[in-house]
């Protein structure tokens, strides 16, 4: 991140129908509903827009869903395209959203972040980082931040999402005013606070998810939890600005990662950058990157 | 569950090095850190354990962390043994707990919920049911509950989970006293309740997942939710009695789904059963779940 000097991170959620026609109209990767045929549309459409941003950005997030669509297939892919991110260089957040407890957290932990030991997949590479439910309490984090600590790595346990419905359960209130995220932030930042837990920089391997959309809910969290990375979902097509995410950041710039999925990736798709570069989806995805570290970075200024 | 006359389902979480020596001791499957081998032996594990129990209780629920711990390798063997619990007339509820909103919960929805209709993987059956995150609230839910209703399927939503930390977070109560559980479950009722989710019998798809560990608290739900199905976890090695479990179903007998796990699946390791079948691993199974049976259908009479 330091290197890159931005906290800007970018989301692959790779949609087949929204693939740019020079991948979509590829002689073997044209049918949306041929399994073989989307994996390698979709994995192909990442490879490409990962050496286009690794040297800009410090990391991307891999959504898996997107992946998982394509059950086994889609699985495999995966895991493929975080090895080409970490030969580009690119920090990996695989965006999995797995939550459970005990023997199955621990099952889930080993799956999405430990690189492989078995005989015959010894090659693959997890993530750096995931993101996990916290709903069943310290049970369903503790067996992931053992993981990530084993393994130099990170985990980011939702706490305030962005989605419009989020406050009827993430806003919910005990009579002393607490809201049910900043509960859910408490007991994050008990385990994070570990002495096992705390990584380089006085940061620890355990953050938070916190939408971008809700800034002035969850800034506070930001200097409550000092030691704490935030993973900020909603920049771009979400509806979050990046005077509402920057919030995240220390004033060193670090602290957040800051990310934007649709509004990169699809940007082919926006008049903006169509009028300028055409039909060519890869310069109107570098502009997009462009243009948002130095919306991010002239916010960063202004809040100095 | 009418023709099995038994609430009892059976949860498939299989380790490797719990698997019965017949079967690890098999040549090609012999060998723990060879992903091969050991997806085969969970594999052949499971699909003899479900011939066992497919013609005494009505459905199994299968944790697919046990799968992903072996990465693409075990999610195609996941889909297999979804396709055998199906040819044996058995129901099948993927213990995913998947959690995300919008396009991702889609995505999530058509990978564990739609039978596939990819080209290459046309033939892969989904479960009848899966178990969901739900503190995103509704934007969470709603995705799966319409595929859900689309393939006349159902979605149980992790309501009060059994664990000792889950009650940090999920007794989490508001100034009127309601507790973050009950909120959550007035979030998944009000969607469950809508027309287009009541299905057959007075039911809703959208079903709850309660741990039978927390009686007092949480069988007013039972009351309270009438048309909802409950998931209940925590029967057998987890601690909850039978009689804490039935609670749950109404007095026809209907309305919940009680799980054992590991007291069934691994019964031949209890010297109750090891000292009455030796080394028949199979006899163990199978008596266990005769037991199980019998002691539910006992606690179900003394509450009649």
């Amino acid at each position: 991140m330091q290197s890159k000097k931005t906290p800007l991170v970018i989301g692959l959620d790779p949609i087949y129908s929204r693939l740019p026609p020079a991948i979509r109209g590829h002689r073997q990767m044209n049918d949306e509903f041929d399994a073989a045929a989307a994996v390698d549309a979709i994995f192909d459409f990442c490879t490409q827009a990962m050496r286009i941003v690794a040297p800009i950005v410090p990391a991307v997030k891999i959504n898996i869903a997107f992946f998982e669509r394509y059950l086994w297939e889609g699985l495999e892919s995966y895991y493929a395209l975080i090895s080409e991110a970490d030969d580009l260089g690119l920090e990996i957040v695989g965006d999995v959203k797995r939550g459970d407890i005990g023997h199955t957290a621990e099952m889930y932990a080993t799956a999405h972040l430990q690189n492989s030991e078995l005989t015959g997949l010894e090659d693959v590479l997890a993530p750096d980082a995931i993101t996990i439910h916290g709903y069943t309490g310290a049970d369903g984090i503790e067996p992931f931040a053992k993981m990530a600590a084993a393994q130099g790595k990170g985990v980011f346990v939702l706490v305030r999402t962005s989605n419009p419905s989020a406050g009827a359960l993430q806003d919910f209130k005990d009579s002393s005013g607490q809201a049910l995220y900043e509960k859910m932030a408490q007991v994050v930042g008990e385990i994070a606070g570990r002495p096992e837990y705390m990584g380089e920089k006085g940061y620890s391997d355990i953050g938070m998810v916190v939408g971008g959309t809700t800034p002035e809910a969850t800034t506070s969290l930001r200097s409550k939890y000092d030691n704490i990375w935030f993973l900020v979902p909603g920049y771009g097509a979400q509806g979050a600005d990046a005077v509402d995410c920057i919030r995240f950041c220390k004033p060193d710039g670090t602290g957040a990662l800051i990310n934007a999925s649709r509004s990169i990736i699809y940007a082919y798709e926006k008049p903006k950058y169509k009028d300028q570069f055409g039909d060519d989806w890869k310069k109107c995805l570098e502009q997009a990157v462009v243009d948002a570290k130095i919306d991010l970075s002239t916010a960063m200024q202004s809040k100095l």
